[in-house]
């Protein structure tokens, strides 16, 4: 997760949501990357996508069997659907997200048992730091947009 | 959906799951797909995250506003979730997905007043026709798997 954070602080330097991901197989970091959403004008490149994306083409395989995402905010049913389709073993995450968070806030769409994987999911690792991030950016960007 | 059909039988002679997707906007279709997950090895390449995808580097804007999804199928979580964050007005579908489709049959993500966007969903289109298509292409995998 510290991995992830920092991630996410590379997004925060560029304007973007400060959220970031890393793929790890076997205890080893394959894919890491941060939310791109603003940079490549693409609503799809939420970090998660990007980096399990990243470790797909790694891995030249079309699942991600035996795979753990860290992720520093909850993901949206965009990127837990995506973990589902990459057969993705394990997800940790930080911060959660009342607003889209779709591994346990409004839906848990991970440990469904009518889909054909679930994937084990861990909330609320390092959270503070990851939340605070979030609140920082969003109170930074208020800040500019009434200036 | 004549030209979303058109396109998941050109998936269908690849050997992949024939799923086609077209993306259109005031009208007009602006983006075509099929499903390439065999052929790229990434489970991310369903049919109507490429043509989102497409249809957003066109637009060169990262929301596809008033942008309509004609696809063979229901979509997965994925899907519907990429349709969520591209904020798609209106969704066409043509088979029902009994086992993962997020747009009425285990979830209706696309329709939760929760979330801060909402997609219009048409079910069932051309629905014999689609599914025809799904449930030969099925049969043929497992005569040839067992031959």
């Amino acid at each position: 997760m510290r991995e992830a954070i920092k991630q996410a602080r590379k997004a925060e330097g560029k304007e973007e949501i400060p959220v970031g991901a890393v793929v790890a197989l076997n205890g080893k970091i394959i894919a890491k990357a941060h939310n791109k959403k603003e940079k490549t004008k693409n609503s799809l490149n939420h970090a998660e996508i990007l980096a399990m994306n990243k470790a797909c083409k790694k891995l030249g395989q079309k699942y991600l069997d035996g795979c753990e995402v860290y992720v520093t905010l909850e993901p949206c049913a965009m990127c837990a659907g995506a973990m589902l389709n990459y057969r993705i073993k394990r997800l940790y995450f930080g911060a959660w997200e009342p607003k889209t968070g779709c591994a346990g806030s409004l839906y848990n769409l991970l440990t469904d048992k009518r889909f054909n994987h679930r994937v084990e999911v861990a909330g609320g690792i390092l959270e503070e730091e990851c939340a605070l991030m979030l609140k920082n950016f969003f109170a930074q960007r208020r800040k500019k947009e009434r200036s």
